[in-house]
């Protein structure tokens, strides 16, 4: 037996781990079944990062596993795991690793006659459920084969880019174990292969060189494959006009001259949706096949022109070449494709939209479409753009980002409320950026405790509350009385709270005001309470409003 | 073919079905997959009450089951549904009937290409899941077979008195189907099969005329299947002292001279913890056997001397007699035992632990012994109590009810932010009284928003809000960091949420103060927020810190 054996414990063992990936934080909610691991938790370099309940800490978990490319997130048993789960079906749905750990009871506990609480009885139930939504999967029963089940789970986590979950009975948390190496790499290349490989380069080259109007979607698992500037290379190579889908704004610099903007299906911009429309060939390059990224009615784009590069198989038209790495397949076009210069395009750039210089008018109420224009201005490469999921995420998809500022969205999953909770996570992994958030007052309302955790870390970010006093987003697609909700005072919310301050603006001037204290006051959490018609959206969200009604009205006939 | 063919359409047949068993309310938040159905739903009887999130909205409805009898919840798909799941899970756990209702895509959606939002694709998931923690489910994917499906999936949530899955593809709402019968009613008896149940209650009967000290111990199940008559029945013809669990707490009134209080294993009040381990025969009548009701640690009743009679089933000893209703079974002993009356007890009715007749002391700081000791005096039949997860449900379970007030907790499973939300719903079930919620910080900032839906609907619970920084129940079991969470000021969330009002109390003669505008303003949501050393706490809670920390003493030797 080696020398090793029996020097570690289960808990430590996983810990190590968890700092060997690259992980500083982790998140979590005490619980009598988690207790230990959060002693053992608080004794290491991890920061156990609090939050106000489990859903939100999945969020925060989600956030950051978008900046810092894994997270991890801790809770008690049933209680704690069963609230936790929408947001890691979130994170699965949008391919975020994120490493679930779940104390539970002890072992010996499974076979005594008295239910426990937080259970329903059946002990296996968490542990069945999350088999269901992770990609991987262990409860860790026995320290012998533990040090094995974290590895290859947490390897899981990190290849597939996904959820995974670990349960941790309480007896198991000391239990000794082997040592872990000091070191632990996991290789995440996603491996072609060649002769496939060739054969796919091969034939959308053929069909680029062909295309009179090709067009480049370019998707977020560039980004989560570390490859943008290889994606870059082949943009800047190619010639070709860009769009992104909403997952994956700000990928690329939107200031590119090739670049046109985000692609929505039938909410994109006029311009986007035509370039689209009258490509010939559209070579998506990792944008996930989602509803929301291709339009939520029937803006699908037609199969027969499309070139759909994802992070391990390409498919051209209805045919599939299975084992194509993403990475391989941008290096390969790079080499066979002729270097080309941006065609002449009948819609401009972007940054032509843009009014002459925003300036407030007195006394004058905002809108939203001032609004947006406002912040276009006003982020930089300093800030993190956050949407809320609702209007907030049509409107920040639009809005041109002038210098390289990376946005992040639950745009395909798009759970209502994920974005606040998420924003304190983005902020403790990317400690130096300063988060702008805008985010519907529905949203808000969904997880604002967790505001709360924001301010009393004395976090920065800028909450923009669009407070239309409903679901808006609803309201385009179904006016119900249920959509209205209980109209609070927003910008009190940091009296509340205990920290940050807050502002309620209403007419142009007022959110001038607001933006410099906002910059005046560059380590403190701002709440701006942005008041507006109750109406008042996006021509986006106003386009698949009317497409979503008609198409209603047409089933119903 | 019947006349009434093809006269109803799904969501109308399922809509009467909630009307024809009791429902005037239902809670839940609109989605764009649900949309559809909550338009029928504003069109018809029924009130639809929109929460914050949907976890909250599953609280609300499982609160609402309590005193209703039934609820229902409706959500949106993915998103709103695996984010409602804690909550179904903890009805489950607790036996409350409640019918989830969720939204999904249209049944055509499920042969397309692309990911649909809210989803990871895989559209059998969500259906799946709630397949494995209620006792019937139904996706109504053919107008057909839906009305069977309804009525039968209803009927097994109205006899088992646990919760149901309802999923309702969007095409699917206004699909024609035959009408509902004009009455459904559902017989929700439990029989038994006469042969077991005589023997079952002639062995009880002839253990309990031959025990010297037989105790009583009532449980929830006599409330829940409406037979608290008859059990209060045989207490009075027994004689035998009896106490409640804390899931059970107020069935009995605790007013009754054979009354001794609740107990709750280790944790129980000393005297409780003596009657039941000196007893020769405890006579268990629909108490759960659950850990929170017998002691988290070893508080375990040897079987030897219990005779245990659940909703279906009786076990005396180690041996079980299956289908032998509760409701026969408290029958059959009435007839079997003699009269008797309540013996000498060495420990007084828990009446006499009162101290004369509560005052306000000058310049004293609130501790929880004496907020509680107020409290005792304060609440009437007119309240409903109502208890966090947390030292609150410790104190409250303690704290004797000198009149019938009836208490609510979720005293089993346990999910911490519980209680508020389920406030919201006990309130809607029984418009004519006031319900009294103690709750603690921790507990509070888990689902805080949900305090806004009562405020916006002008209901008037009182709250008390008991700030000690943190997780106190945790903090007894284990000191950590993680215990303490961001301090809020709680009283001015009315503020903040626009409507009530709120007061922070730190001595005596504050809470004085805020009862009185309590009493002085009966239609206002009240929020008090109660200031109190980090560390008090109840006694229960101070014994059952000790023994979990012996346990993990010992454990670790």
């Amino acid at each position: 037996m080696p020398r090793n054996i029996r020097k570690s414990t289960v808990s430590k063992y996983l810990i190590r781990r968890l700092e060997q990936i690259g992980l500083k934080h982790i998140f979590g909610i005490p619980g009598d079944y988690v207790l230990d691991f959060f002693d053992r938790l608080e004794e290491s370099k991890l920061e156990l990062v609090g939050c106000c309940n489990e859903l939100n800490a999945g969020y925060a978990a989600d956030g950051y596993a978008r900046v810092n490319g894994v997270s991890a997130v801790s809770v008690t048993y049933g209680v704690g795991g069963f609230s936790l789960l929408n947001a890691v079906v979130g994170s699965a749905a949008e391919r975020l690793p994120v490493i679930v750990i779940s104390g539970a009871p002890k072992t010996g506990h499974k076979v005594e006659t008295n239910l426990l609480h937080h259970t329903v009885g059946d002990l296996k139930l968490q542990s069945h459920i999350y088999r269901e939504v992770t990609s991987a999967s262990a409860v860790l029963d026995n320290p012998e084969d533990a040090p094995k089940q974290i590895d290859e789970t947490i390897a899981i986590c990190l290849r597939l880019r996904r959820p995974v979950y670990l349960e941790l009975p309480m007896d198991m948390v000391d239990a000794p174990c082997k040592s872990p190496s000091p070191s632990f790499k996991v290789d995440t290349t996603i491996r072609s292969m060649p002769e496939i490989a060739g054969e796919a380069v091969n034939e959308a080259a053929a069909r680029l060189q062909k295309a009179k109007k090709p067009v480049i979607l370019a998707g977020i698992e560039s980004h989560r494959l570390g490859i943008r500037d290889e994606l870059l290379g082949l943009v800047n190579h190619s010639g070709f006009p860009f769009c992104t889908t909403m997952l994956g704004k700000s990928i690329l610099p939107e200031r590119h001259p090739q670049y046109r903007g985000v692609y929505c299906g039938l909410s994109a911009a006029p311009g986007i949706r035509e370039l689209l429309d009258e490509a010939d060939v559209i070579l998506n390059l990792g944008a996930l096949m989602t509803d929301m990224n291709f339009g939520v009615v029937s803006g699908s784009l037609p199969r027969e022109k499309m070139i759909i590069a994802n992070s391990d198989r390409v498919a051209i038209s209805h045919h599939l070449y299975p084992s194509v790495s993403l990475a391989d397949f941008i290096a390969g076009l790079r080499k066979k494709l002729p270097k080309g210069k941006l065609r002449k395009l009948p819609w401009p750039h972007p940054s032509a939209n843009l009014e002459k210089k925003y300036a407030a008018r007195k006394n004058t109420d905002i809108t939203v479409k001032r609004f947006y224009q406002r912040m276009s201005e006003c982020v930089d490469g300093d800030n993190i753009v956050m949407a809320g999921t609702g209007d907030a995420l049509f409107c920040l998809a639009n809005m041109y980002l002038q210098e390289d500022v990376e946005f992040i969205a639950q745009a395909f999953y798009l759970s209502i409320g994920y974005s606040l909770p998420a924003t304190l996570g983005v902020k403790l992994a990317a400690p130096n950026r300063r988060p702008v958030l805008v985010i519907g007052d529905g949203a808000l309302q969904m997880t604002a405790q967790e505001m709360s955790t924001i301010i009393s870390r004395k976090l920065n970010p800028v909450i923009f509350i669009m407070n239309n006093r409903g679901y808006t987003i609803e309201r385009v697609i179904r006016d119900g009385e249920y959509n209205d909700i209980p109209n609070w005072h927003y910008s009190k919310l940091p009296e509340a709270f205990g920290g940050g301050w807050g502002m309620q603006v209403r007419t142009e001037e007022e959110l001038e005001t607001a933006i410099a204290r906002i910059n005046s006051d560059p380590k403190n959490t701002a709440i701006i309470e942005v008041m507006l018609d109750q109406y008042d959206c996006s021509e986006s969200l106003q386009t698949l409003g009317a497409n979503l009604r008609s198409k209603a009205k047409t089933k119903t006939q």
